[in-house]
């Protein structure tokens, strides 16, 4: 029996014209980052099972990743983040890293789940983190990184909003102002974060359950949802205003405006999934209606490189996946035309190969990619393959080129046919290379 | 109790430093490849069980690979070499695509052994195939980007070799001139493959112990010894002298010396483990004394694609590990003053980080990378921290700097301290980076 040709499920083949937006994007995220001073790491795609257990329970782990035994015993899961694994790595080296510390990375990450729109099992995610400063400065740098990717690739403010939030406040509201226990704070939490995925009244009826009957009579889940509404920090309650997290709220939310980054806003629903987040937490959404969604988002986790034994470290992050920023791109019509990165294909007249080695070495030493067709098919047949191959010239070169050095290049998409010395030849293309 | 901080057995982190080196050897193995036409592709690294056992055992997979059971009951595999998984994708696509197919793809690969020197558990391989083309000219040119890689990397034609043989001679050598049959012919084929893991006697002990008694005593060990000590096409059997396999290897010898690559030689010893190699190999060696050892190889392997239930297609490739790679670098003092992305470290003196976001912005906008420091400690401190992470320049910003537009920029190796406008400190950091 033939074997399937299909990828693993969920998974994606990228064919070379897959792979150049891919190659695209990677290429912007790696610019932008490195214009603020962030350094590639990376890391094995296998990690202990160990490793995700400290923010949920083993059966989730066993469920969301893709885990194993290898054969010595030890229980392994494929990375589905990369803030354990960076947390691991900078909590190996603690004392010899020089902070404040930039890092980046691009890993690729599995997660079991039932492949859909934007989710994907297999997918890559830019990780960008600062570790050392517990200000609002990190914060702010972290958001603008995220905001400047965005401007790079040349989404408009409109197309987008940043979203800002600050666990410590819903902390101090949850705890100070309505006066629930760190139990009930958890659950409202978690029940705030899904809340955009059920309507008013269950909202209502699941904060009831999580209340106690002299709080349900006391109001609070209006107190509540008043404070889910607020749209701006001074409309918070007054006990909140001296509060500290409101006050680095404000000091963050007025460097983003000094950095012109009209399009943050701040958003007391904003939890983000992860427990490990500990103070401020940002997520960028597509604000277009047929993609209005979270896309990607990060915040501060200063507990994490702690776990591995060695002094806490104050950190700020996030995460940006390929699938959802290509939805993006695609949506927002900013996918730009990118070419293959084959300069031109020659096209052997006659039984040449060999004697043409050396004008083929000089091409090449000149600086252009050149793929050769040593097919030995008619020029006709050769041509068609290098049209199919999305090629926009193409060069002929049989005894007669050869014996007088003047190469013929055609220009497949407007048919025009010239003839000249290799070193014309080589910056037509480079001229059209740099268009 | 405190998590690991280590990689998984056999696995690496990359540091920035590590990193870059990595980073480095990508850059130069896309750069060559694409100078010869050839387009980038990937998949995923989880990939179908079945797709590694046509050329080995249940048992021999499941020994030398990570092999599991995703939680749909489909045995998957984490890929131990791109070679079938690019099969698989000419294969879904074999009408579309235009021959001479020209691919290339960086994946990491992950096999189950014990960790040693030049052999990991993960290690990423440049993968390098040109299909649809069946005579010598497509081993030529994939000898040739081989070589061409070794080159780019400033190897000496005395640093390295390049065994060339071709399976269809060694075949009809064992066939028509031994008289072996097919069974006897894969058994001795075997044995040759590690010949020169064991000594003369015990080869030819072996070798007798395939051959029938009739065999031995009419000396086929020591004709299957003579031939395996040739050293040039024209000394091989006379019956072999016309056979076919014989023109296509002095032609592609012709042609490598007419490409100057003056290191290939003819090894009738060469095998390469894999079984679906059908025609020419070859293996790219090592001849430092410390490292003398295969560090690459490829060749023909026609059959593949048309394990998918298509029309075969003929194709030869070679893969290229970085840790192999690096191993060579290293014995052979090839590594290269490597130098972080970052171009200057930005010192904050006195609390101006949000008044210096506009100069900060503009530098930047000119087109450095730059780090800053928003610590908020004193600058000796910070400049410290710039040393620490390898930086060779630090600018100063403080009250003065922002009121009068000048800035101090210090070369860190130097000592040396000067105070321009932007522009002519944008101009220095750029003129050390051409260097």
């Amino acid at each position: 029996m033939a074997l399937s040709t299909q990828p693993y499920k969920g998974a994606r083949d990228f064919y070379p014209e897959d792979k150049r937006l891919q190659k695209y994007m990677f290429k912007m995220w790696r610019t932008v980052v490195e214009r603020y001073g962030y350094e590639e790491y990376d890391a094995p795609i296998i990690e202990p099972f160990e490793l995700y257990l400290s923010k949920t329970s083993e059966e989730v782990v066993n469920e969301q990743t893709y885990s194993f035994e290898d054969r010595g015993g030890r229980k392994v899961t494929l990375r589905p983040e990369m803030t354990p694994t960076v947390s691991r790595m900078v909590a190996a080296k603690r004392q010899e890293l020089a902070y404040p510390l930039r890092w980046y990375s691009l890993p690729n990450l599995w997660r079991y789940e039932r492949p859909q729109r934007g989710r994907l099992r297999e997918h890559w995610q830019l990780n960008v983190d600062i570790f050392g400063i517990s200000g609002p400065e990190a914060d702010h740098e972290i958001i603008q990184v995220a905001d400047a990717i965005m401007q790079a690739f040349k989404a408009k403010r409109e197309m987008y909003e940043i979203k800002v939030n600050s666990r410590k406040l819903v902390n101090a509201f949850l705890q100070d102002t309505l006066g629930v226990d760190a139990t009930q704070s958890q659950s409202l939490v978690r029940l705030i974060d899904r809340m955009h995925k059920i309507d008013h009244a269950e909202f209502v009826a699941q904060a009831d359950a999580i209340f106690s009957p002299t709080q349900r009579d006391e109001g609070k889940s209006d107190q509540l949802f008043t404070f889910l509404k607020s749209d701006s920090l001074d409309s918070l309650p007054d006990n909140l205003q001296n509060h500290e997290s409101i006050n680095e709220l404000k000091k963050l939310m007025d460097m983003l405006s000094g950095s012109r980054i009209s399009n943050a806003r701040f958003d007391p629903t904003l939890m983000r999934g992860f427990d490990y987040y500990s103070d401020i937490v940002f997520e960028v959404f597509d604000t277009d209606a047929e993609n209005n969604r979270s896309m990607f988002g990060g915040g501060r986790y200063d507990g994490l490189v702690g776990l591995f034994g060695v002094e806490p470290v104050p950190t700020v992050g996030f995460g940006m996946g390929d699938v959802t920023l290509q939805n993006f791109l695609e949506t927002h019509k900013l996918v730009p035309e990118l070419r293959p990165e084959t300069d031109a294909y020659l096209i052997l007249v006659g039984h040449v190969y060999a004697a043409a080695q050396k004008t083929i070495a000089d091409l090449r030493e000149m600086g252009i990619n050149m793929a050769v067709d040593m097919s030995g098919r008619k020029p006709d047949k050769q041509l068609k393959s290098a049209v199919k191959n999305g090629a926009h010239f193409a060069i002929f070169i049989g005894e007669k080129e050869l014996a007088d050095g003047q190469l013929v290049i055609k220009n497949l998409h407007t048919g025009k046919e010239e003839r000249h010395g290799a070193e014309r030849t080589v910056s037509i293309l480079k001229d059209y290379r740099q268009k």
